[in-house]
């Protein structure tokens, strides 16, 4: 269809309009307001008449009193007996022309930003050489068989769960996230404490609350861990609270006379040097939480994976109504389905659903019911089991080509999870060897990076300060072996042993 | 399969055990904990040794040598040369016997908690009669749709989608939004200024954070409107100040001289009033907050649903650099999908992002991307316009059948959204009418529910103080024709006529 331009420039003002479209009423306004706000129009100026521009454009006097009225009733204009209708004086502050940046408002289309002040925070690195901890393989994630269970709980769901909805989460995901802790993990709990979050992030911003609101000042963390959850502490206001570690765990009598009220373990598998919280430990610090009133935070990220005996059940079962277990599907399944779940004890559960972050329910419906599907089909626990025999198989590859490759460094850690502790001898700087690794394309992380203290999130280093305080432990790489897709994984793993040989052999 | 029962009371051991079952060690070690966490074995006391109990039990000694070891990890038992495998001594705080409620540890089973704190806020009310505003037809979900869009999105994302992403949201989701904000609403944005949330509680969250960095110890909000967004305000340590409200709109004049550096609004369709604000006070509410830093909220929370004429556009196209524009699919899809967008000045965004709540990305990205592949094939639009037509015709129903029969009353505000004030005429008790109707199965709000300074959320009434303070406007009833399902709709509406009748004849 041919176009019919119409153009006016009565009063400054330069329309142009598609006199054939459907929608001229609609474009005229678009125009004027794009005039309006871009300055074109100036403020205070008068508009011609509706019969003069109308005639200006060949359209009905009509459409152009009408689209005059809609632009008085949103504020661009204003129409006063005898004096016509005339652009709205602006806002005095700012100095920009309000009513949109020049560039936002063309053809509504909207303009990109100059500066993308968020975009692409993570490096840009080859994502088939990446052994950056705290990711699984995502090609992994079962698509088809999600998607079923999202098609079965799509058509189950009773429309009323479309509404808003317990800020707990629904009853049926609770219902068999209840029985998969206490079958998987020993948690002890009941469906009417378990709360269903959008990933374990999102449950320790709420948790902060409910330390500050037991008159916390500090939150205990382990020496070396995750720089996010020490950021949304100290966000929260308070201090993070460095535990030393030692090849034991986290060493929790330093927690005696310790301001905080709380405490961040990960005792299943310590992140990321790879150890369980000893059993006195474990024992301890549940009964220093009984004792002071503390209340203890279990991040069991991945306490499902482990492959040289059954795993330690979780802390939570020796003080439920001290520890706050949390649990993920980020590991087993995916970090972008944003998906967590919290056993809290009786004790906090009002609190913690007072607490803005919690008191009302932020995960899809539908999502919540995927989940429950997967769970009590026994599709979740195949999933798991599945992953746990390739993730072995991985580590096992890994400390194979190690010990062949580079027999100077040694593996620490338990067997399992997604990632190892690789020590370097003596002598070796673990961040010449991160930056060596860098250079033929394969991401890595060298131990420091986690040290409480540490300001580098990925790819940087800490102090040997904040590695001081954190507990020394020597130079070490924290490879992730389960990021890469399995084509990748080899390659990778050759690529970082080679750094390693070359490292080492000039060290 | 016949089950073999093994029982053995050694040490006042009373053990059950399923000797053909697969998982003899893993059921002796729940048997264990349960033993220890009940109490049933007490703190100290010395367990039978491996010998004595594999032969008790006719499992092999093996077996439960490991999960003696098993059970001594996980901090429950000790184990020292010389005083054999014992019960370890327990946390003394409490008083409670640590390892659990006796009642939730029997058989792995999770026990339900006594008490359900957070269970079934809401009153039971017949869904069929339930016109509380707030909540769409939740029976015209597009499920079929909604669950090809899914598997289209789920089946095309790539990988890497599924990892941690961007804290705003993934850019397909962010492109989709920008540009239906510009066509649909006259939103000036980019991609880069969209953040994708949780809903808008999750929002409102974040942008109280902002507001307490610029030092405000208030928030201004409209004197009637919902009592979850002041409680919100209130738990982030602000104030709710209420402004007055008339058939105009917000009295945003009332900000002058006021220590609010923010106000919430919805300037489309006021809630509850159902009057959108008038183009003066939106041209001013923005020049106030030029002047001061301060910044508006713009609540859009039914923006779509006009159905007299053209919907205003945004408030925030008047001031892209002083409103943040807050979208959501809970009106035009369903609350329960948790979905919610923001528009975000560039000169709030990167603080916005370190606010916790919206430090990390809490949406499912399969969720967006079914979101965007629902924009982006205009999908989401026909949704948009086939409820626009049932719900302009319910709200047709509504009126013809109040005129007919109560003539007394009068429905106020614009014809849009989804729902409608209903004015009593003088001396006619708005609580009672309430009251009269939930006797007949009709769950209805008045007015006064939604009043500053009240305390009732649902079915309650205010003080006559609070709707003081918030303009007093009456007594009326706060209708939302949308919730019940169409078969049900007009048998509810019949049946609020009725009680009107009944209540105005004797008023």
């Amino acid at each position: 269809m041919e176009k019919t331009w119409a153009t006016s420039s009565a009063a400054g003002l330069d329309l142009h309009l598609d006199r054939a479209g459907t929608r001229v009423r609609a474009d005229l306004e678009r125009a004027l307001r794009e005039a309006v706000g871009t300055g074109r129009l100036a403020a205070g100026s008068r508009l011609p008449s509706s019969r003069a521009l109308a005639a200006d454009l060949g359209i009905a006097r009509n459409t152009v009193a009408e689209a005059y009225a809609q632009l008085v009733a949103e504020g661009w204009l204003t129409a006063r007996q005898g004096s016509g209708t005339r652009v709205r004086e602006r806002p005095s502050g700012g100095g920009q022309a309000p009513g949109g940046r020049a560039s936002s408002a063309g053809a509504g289309l909207p303009a990109r930003a100059g500066a993308a002040p968020a975009a692409d925070r993570a490096p840009q690195v080859d994502s088939r050489f990446d052994l950056r901890a705290g990711v699984p393989d995502l090609a992994a994630f079962p698509r088809p068989q999600w998607l079923a269970a999202a098609r079965k709980a799509t058509a189950a769901a009773p429309h009323r769960l479309l509404g808003y909805g317990d800020p707990r989460g629904c009853a049926e995901l609770r219902d068999a996230l209840a029985g998969y802790l206490a079958r998987s993990r020993d948690v002890r709990t009941s469906p009417e404490q378990v709360i269903v979050c959008a990933g374990f992030t999102h449950a320790l911003t709420a948790l902060t609350q409910i330390l500050i609101g037991d008159g916390s000042t500090a939150v205990a963390v382990e020496g070396y861990g995750h720089a996010e959850h020490r950021a949304v502490i100290e966000r929260a206001g308070l201090t993070a609270e460095p535990l030393p570690l030692d090849e034991r765990g986290a060493r929790v009598d330093a927690l005696t006379g310790s301001p905080a009220r709380g405490v961040l373990l990960t005792p299943a598998h310590q992140f990321p040097t790879g150890v369980p919280l000893a059993a006195d430990r474990r024992s301890a610090v549940v009964r220093w939480a009984a004792e002071t009133g503390a209340t203890v935070i279990e991040d069991d990220y991945d306490g499902e994976f482990r492959y040289d005996r059954q795993p330690l059940g979780a802390l939570q079962a020796l003080g439920p109504d001290t520890v706050v277990y949390a649990g993920t599907a980020s590991k087993s399944l995916a970090p972008g389905l944003r998906l967590g779940w919290l056993a809290v004890p009786n004790r906090l559960l009002e609190r913690l659903l007072a607490v803005p972050a919690l008191a009302d329910q932020r995960v899809d419906v539908l999502h919540q019911l995927t989940l429950a599907e997967f769970l009590t089909s026994g599709r979740y626990d195949r999933q798991v089991r599945s992953r746990r025999i390739a993730y072995r198989r991985r580590r096992d590859v890994l400390v194979a080509m190690l010990h062949r490759e580079a027999p100077a460094v040694t593996v620490s850690g338990i067997s399992a999870g997604l990632h190892a502790l690789v020590r370097l001898p003596p002598g070796v700087d673990e961040r010449t060897v991160v930056q060596a690794a860098g250079r033929v394309g394969v991401a890595v992380d060298g131990l420091a990076t986690f040290a409480a203290g540490a300001t580098g999130v990925a790819g940087g280093a800490g102090s040997s300060g904040a590695a001081g305080r954190a507990g020394d432990l020597g130079a070490a790489l924290v490879v992730g072996y389960a990021r890469p897709s399995d084509h990748a994984f080899t390659a990778a793993i050759a690529r970082l042993c080679a750094v390693l040989r070359r490292a080492l052999g000039s060290g």
